[in-house]
């Protein structure tokens, strides 16, 4: 099909998929003429997932080009991916500066994680830093809370990892970080009206 | 103390700070003077709250302006109060359209909120149709898993809103809700990589 059909097709205007193209974020079409290139359904795929990575998936044009190459060139084993998929989608630019509370809590867990490789460690540095610039006290034991229940989930996920292919790994993993990363949120929120509502309603 | 002196305390700059005045974010110092005005702790305490809110938080500034009003007027109700932090934080815009997903998990679980007039049940469609649209196929049970982990985490966390002041129940629905989501996603990143390595690594 031809980029005006891809448009209609996506919905996605054609200016924008000239865009993603000049990124790299959706492959060529194969050239007919010197203005003109033919498309198939593996380039709708993509701009379906390139619209859900930058739009709810809330990444930057730098961090879904990341995921792409991710699931374009997958890396040897299902461990290595989750990592790239953790770098993928973390911000740049965030240092670790050793938060003791953060080193205990490892600790308590008996987490093997690499903490200075890890980006999220950082990030959770960083969070806990916004909560104490706020003046927000976690209560005590908060933060087990948390974790118990964010291990079992992630417990649950990893054993949902499909192992038939890379590619479908690579998927699972990285949209599973990212995409699900608002369901969880939303479901909080719920879940604290619900609470809210038996407690004071 | 001077604009400059709470610049200098709090990090701030000066041009900064004169945004916020402007978009109401911070109240007015003490005019001293046509050109000048005296500022104080409370602001310094207001400036890092903003900070963070913008911050880590993610709010924008129109967001952080409705939580700030919350936590200067609020309401009647400590669940009121929960009504209005889910609000503040809600992306607006966001429109529900009967997702039949949300609702059986609805009354499966029981949940009494009125999907109506939450902004959040229009959220968690909105993830879902993202989901879709990204070709990520849930597995079976998925849900009804993310849900119960959530239940018991906003169960204790209504449990620990104080009640002693309706200013400090605001302070922690509202930065409870908002800057306790970062340390949520890291934690499950983290417990995902760990999980990982578990099983693959």
């Amino acid at each position: 099909m031809r980029i005006s059909e891809l448009s209609t097709q996506t919905g996605v205007p054609v200016a924008t998929i000239k865009f993603y193209l000049r990124e790299s974020l959706l492959p060529e079409g194969v050239r007919t003429s010197a203005t003109q290139a033919q498309y198939d359904e593996s380039h709708v795929a993509r701009l379906r997932l390139v619209r859900a990575l930058l739009g709810p998936g809330g990444l930057s044009v730098a961090a879904a080009h990341r995921v792409i190459q991710a699931i374009e060139e997958p890396p040897a084993s299902v461990h290595e991916l989750l990592g790239v998929a953790a770098r993928a989608v973390a911000r740049p630019g965030v240092v670790t500066d050793g938060d003791p509370r953060v080193e205990e809590l490892m600790q308590r867990c008996a987490w093997q994680i690499d903490e200075k490789d890890h980006p999220t460690y950082a990030v959770l540095e960083e969070a806990l830093r916004a909560l104490d610039e706020a003046g927000f006290e976690l209560p005590e034991g908060a933060l087990d809370v948390y974790v118990e229940h964010m291990r079992q989930i992630a417990e649950y996920e990893i054993e949902n990892v499909p192992t038939d292919s890379p590619t479908a790994a690579v998927r699972y993993v990285v949209l599973g970080t990212v995409l699900i990363e608002p369901v969880i949120l939303a479901l909080r929120r719920l879940a604290q009206a619900e609470a809210s509502a038996r407690r004071f309603g």
